[in-house]
């Protein structure tokens, strides 16, 4: 279906969507027990994997944290500010980063078939593989809050422990772990101040 | 406002909001000359800026290169590929990083007055500021969608150069660098594939 038959391209989506997926979204520290049915996990992997990276590469994998078993594995390695928010989100999702994506350059980006070659380099590789799943890292958190979901990211966590009990056989690195489900107001901040665009930005 | 007062948080948002945003956005190689006012530039970020960041650490820098002047010194400094596409976008962003990102955490995380010296080592400053400002480059370009422009990210350009003309002064980086305005269907590739849920995710 061609995208211009679809939408409008250059308006504005609704102003309740702007709301809900950026101006009064919240970062949740507090989440009820409603559990999040796998089918939505899997649409908002079929939104997020859509988002633009380097040469198509969508380094970042996605590990979902559901059930308890699973969570008694994670809980120990968050720090300990993030343990009890991390048991009680109803996901928890592992965002990491393969090294080894361009192995999958002949399948992603057919059109070049030399691109496996551009990230021979292991820093550069490295590089593109940290940017482009945090990239994809942003496409998710807001695709979650775009599906109706809340989301809490989080760096607090020991990622030499969260490779070596979750991707102990593969070159996946954890980039960041994000609490996924249906949010309450307990232990919700003010909103913080943010950067005016004067401080933050310049047109040239 | 209270969140809850202006939309129903749990739910999706429009299907041609999803349209828009993921399923049928693609990657801009080509541009109109259609401008963008320095108005929605300004909305933009106002948008962008609420994306969450580590303890709202906001490094993200934004440079709107729109001049005829300023593009000029910009185009030198992308790949040969990138080059003609650059100076027909009507903007083009430079997305960077500030490594001196801590000095504003007193005002962006007055709660924690401490947080700055969480990042007194240097590769923890620049990594949680490679992170975060990438995750706000995710932001930005599906924020850019929401307001109805296109996009088109790259990452071929010489980043030593591009951090001497645009920050000599400063401890900005840049990032990566968007083509930004109202897209064509020139030289649009057709969709290249994705990995599927089993390829690039697992639910434990």
């Amino acid at each position: 279906m061609a995208f211009d038959a679809l939408t409008v391209r250059d308006r504005p989506v609704a102003d309740s969507a702007l709301a809900q997926l950026f101006t009064e979204a919240r970062t949740r520290n507090g989440w009820s027990d409603r559990p999040v049915p796998e089918a939505l996990l899997r649409r908002l992997y079929d939104l997020t994997k859509f988002g633009p990276t380097a040469v198509n590469n969508t380094p970042a994998r996605f590990v979902f944290v559901t059930s308890p078993e699973a969570k008694a594995r994670l809980a120990p390695l968050m720090s300990e500010g993030n343990r009890a928010k991390t048991l009680q989100a109803p996901v928890n999702v592992i965002i990491g980063m393969d090294l080894d994506f361009p192995d999958a350059l002949p399948k992603l980006f057919p059109h070049a078939p030399g691109a496996r070659d551009w990230f021979a380099d292991e820093a550069a590789r490295r590089e593109s593989a940290f940017r482009n799943s945090s990239l994809q890292g942003g496409y998710f958190l807001i695709a979650a809050r775009a599906l109706g979901l809340d989301v809490g990211p989080m760096s607090g966590f020991d990622p030499v422990g969260v490779k070596a009990e979750f991707f102990p056989n593969s070159a996946v690195e954890p980039n960041f772990i994000v609490n996924l489900g249906y949010g309450t107001d307990e232990n919700l901040f003010p909103r913080s101040p943010r950067l005016s665009f004067e401080e933050a930005a310049e047109i040239l």
